[in-house]
């Protein structure tokens, strides 16, 4: 594919970590060309001046987010602004015409849903009506040629990979909570500086946040019923879970700890071979053999989920583990993934590098 | 107390953490002189010469144990060996009539589950039948004028001071098992060259270990059910609970985030009030109000224990976080609290230093 | 000491980490008593509520600072504000008659000296020249009964403690400038928050920062002449440093590596006698035996500065290697001592704990 | 190029930190197919089993190393054992007319240095003499076509690309030591159990090693006369370098801090266009502007070389900072650079990934 012939892309809130990520992975990309990258500040400099480990954004300048400029020079645009900003500019770009990602938690929701748990107004329900919610691997057939795609959270496509074979095949009690105990690195906060993420502080440390209020909650109910159910079923119907976020002292990483009281006799072998007929033919999710368990470090720098599973015969309860990289599967790699399911491309493409090990 | 009258202490493990944390806060303690210190191995040269933080010690001599030099110097003597090498070892001190204190998990549990768990022939019954369970907090009578003392395991003592005011108030739903959700930093390991343990293996890493069979399990249910219970119960009738171990990106600390399913309606404020009665005038251990939760930093290199508590209305679930250092309240710290209370002194004294901040 | 004949301090600053620590070390101390507690801001509570590892500060305010409120409450005032705010409230409460000790750089330099490398207006001349240099290990006569004291640099501290002895020595080749390659934990910055600090900017990562004009270089350079030079020389006469401040991925601890040409041959056990002679009876300061290096776990949370030393033959060049705990003897700890000193106390007062480790 | 016809590499050593990090960059690269991968020891499982972060070798079987096997399987090997296996291997397999990459110490050095430095039997001298060291940049001609090619350290290329320019140059006062300061994140110790190296040990630590007498102290002097000095010079006449190896607290990278006594005035734009015009056109070094300096997360997981520049008038010295990644440009990215220049390949092939970040 010529350069002239490549789909041009922009990143709207280039300058956060799932900006960068973005910007990184697009590098890779064979059939893009980057021809927008904008924040929300005035910015006087390239992309690769502002940050020298994007050294191959010599040539691109670094704006200020204009909707005319970006519809312009763009086929397809990213955006990774904050919840509250970026869902409405994914919106406004959508209605232009463009392929329209947006990361944030904007679109993932009913308006009043989310307004509740985010504490902010919400987008235009007929925008967030548009959005398609882009767990690629649940979700596929309504991505493909998807114009406005909700990209999940970081925390929700762990949780979510990790129960919905469980839940798809009813393997939990009913009526019982599934308990999720989850763990991120600190990027998974975003780039800005605060005390509670400095080094000092969190190196050596561990701690709860947001707890019983985390906005990941909604969502992972939401689309547990909506591609675990039968039937589609109102919210009211779907499991619910106990949803704890805590922050490790680590830079990259989701690791999602899940507790299903099982509702049957069932063994650790039977639960495999569930999850490996669910995920057959998926390049991205990896469903280990039993007696092994993923690692945070098996995963990070690449868009892989990593998948484990033990029963407690004891206490009749399944144990899920469930681990990625916050800022790719949990953010910019599942957006490309995402990007080129809508493409019609190979979904893989650029996204095929291995993790970085150590 | 002039030298010659103070109390003379060995320490037997003298080379491991849990060894090198007590001659750290033995140093400070104004009751007691270091008259011994002994490790597995032969060894040529002072502690000081070895560990040049232990600056103290430049008159005592690391040597291999020897069970006539140890009980001819000391009145009392911890022992912190591994687990299978340990607990004889402080029997046989505790026959010559010495205090002697346990650090591993030989004297903790009856000998068929013992070896069951940790897959390694017991130490004689009646050795175990006269050792004291050192949860301070829970079994100070029975501690008061022991002279065999098993120390609690570093997940144990965090997980049942987390557990142990909620069991006993009934508020956990009957037949439900509890979730605990436990990490640690990598100290809780042990001194040692392993490769999992390297930092550029751990670094930015996590994951679970010994899943399903970690030997703290059974620790945990027996003691559940001695101090939860009214009525001492045998070891079937004790809440089950899923127990999983993983290991932090971190030096010291472990950190329980436990799920109690609710029997009954209840507030979080009930909740406080309940632990805060519960520990009353203990120091080494502070309830947070409703909506504060402990950080693992809050308590390092210290011998506290700090406890958060959340109720779940969503799903009735009480959440528990219990956090310390595992080298201190967990280990070494105990250990020394135990050997105040045994031997009639200040439960606090050589305990009272600050956790290390930043 | 009764509680109320004990020495009345307190702690202005008390929200940074120089402040924290003080508070943290001053718990320890058998004669004093913290009375005063004092940040530049209103806040409400008291210091346990704010910082829940300070729990026995269960019933210190921490206030606005108020010169009247300060001076009336306490005997001594340790004074731990940013550079520019820090030296003049130290002045004024040197006025009151208080012993006064600035952790800042505001009361180290000749004044125009110190508006050129700070880039601030300097404190009035006269409260500068009333200072003393509270480099405990070198000026020991000074600081006995002073009442204003100049507390050193974190890095001063470890280049002077490190290359004194050689210079006083008279070792280095004339004419030839010492090479200072140091490095610093996060913490140094200070406690703010900042998106270099972040754990997901800073783990991982490593450079300098500030490369030729770190304001610690004519501290160094002045005090190297003060107490190295036979007569007192003036400032021209020094020998000239290139000192370059880097920033380690670690919490706590600087590290000097030194550089000195050697002026004649020399063996390296020639120059650990020269240390040892120098720092005979220095209960802080440790010269390794050659072949044996410092590290900075081994003072991590004490007092402790650790110095080893090499002498590579093949290139005439001395290397010195000084470590020290930047929180301890780099700010609080060498203020407390400095206390101590002033006091007419055991310099080791509150100040015996031993480095944590691991 | 189809599977048939693309280059059939093997890697030897496969289980290192070196080993590892080749074939995850060989995964990447369009024109090689990874054929055998071999270890010192039995295994018996795929590279995929093994190292789950390896996922795309699921069909690579790990075997012990048989010279027969691998030069039958290979058209190029690349060799990362230990040094005193590695070298020897290299050169059989280049004798079976086999392009043969060695990534150890063992072919860098005359024999008889080798000997007295690594405390090894060295490699048969004639295999040395056969050896074309493979600093790319500096020695790309006769990289060209080689077939036996010995990669450099990890230290060396970091100091090398720093210090030649100005060498050339002859910007450094004669007769005086070069100094230069370095650091090195722990996977630079290779892929084994060390207590040393644990997060307990190394976590907020730092320290020198091998003072005074690391292996790469030669190999930098060596390489800075052959490629520095206008005629090859023998070794005698080589600028003298004080060389000292720390250990940072950090996964991977290696920062050289260096100083070199200027022999005349310049200024820093001098240098830095000095430095700019020696490396004009390479992909894979940066010279930063004046005042900037590189940072280690700005080139770990890349091939990327980062140098920053200052002129410290008031000594008269030049400072180089030079980082790299100590598993890319330091070990198996150059050695993968080398593969390509060797092959007449584009020499950014399979290496174009940029650095991850954060």
């Amino acid at each position: 594919m010529s350069s002239t012939s490549k789909i041009r892309v922009g990143v709207v809130g280039a300058s956060g970590y799932g900006g960068l990520e973005l910007l990184r992975l697009l590098s890779f990309h064979p059939d893009v060309q980057v021809t927008y990258a904008a924040g929300s500040q005035e910015r006087d400099g390239t992309v690769a001046d502002m940050y020298p480990f994007l050294s191959t954004y010599s040539h691109l300048q670094l704006e200020k987010y204009d909707v005319d400029r970006c519809a312009d020079r763009c086929d397809a645009v990213f955006v990774a602004l904050p919840s509250g900003a970026s869902g409405a500019i994914a919106g406004q770009l959508h209605e232009r015409g463009r392929l329209a990602i947006d990361l944030s938690g904007d679109l993932r929701l009913p308006a009043d849903t989310y307004a509740s748990w985010y504490q902010k107004p919400p987008v235009a329900p007929k925008v967030i009506a548009q959005a398609v919610y882009g767990l690629t691997e649940w979700n596929r057939n309504e991505i493909r040629g998807a114009s406005l795609i909700a990209n999940p959270g970081c925390y929700a496509t762990a949780v979510l990979l990790g129960l919905l074979p469980a839940v798809k095949a009813k393997l939990a009690a009913p009526d019982r909570p599934l308990i999720v105990d989850a763990k991120s690195g600190v990027s998974g906060a975003g780039r800005s500086a605060t005390l509670g993420g400095q080094l000092g502080e969190l190196s050596d440390n561990f701690y709860p946040y947001r707890v019983g209020k985390h906005q990941h909650t909604p969502e992972i109910e939401r689309y547990l019923a909506q591609f675990g159910l039968a039937e589609k079923s109102n919210e009211a119907s779907h499991p619910p879970i106990v949803f704890t976020t805590q922050l490790l002292p680590a830079i990259r990483g989701i690791y999602a700890s899940c507790y299903i009281p099982l509702g049957a006799d069932v063994q650790v072998e039977q639960v495999v071979d569930i999850y490996r007929t669910t995920y057959e033919g998926e390049p991205f999710i990896r469903i280990h053999d039993p007696g092994k368990y993923p690692e945070l470090k098996h995963v990070r720098g690449s868009n892989q989920t990593h998948i484990g599973l033990f029963v407690d015969n004891r206490t009749a309860t399944l144990q899920v583990f469930s681990a990625l990289d916050n800022l790719q599967k949990g953010a910019a790699g599942q957006a490309l993934q995402n990007f080129n399911v809508a493409m019609g491309l190979d979904q893989t493409t650029g996204l095929s590098q291995l993790p970085i090990y150590p």
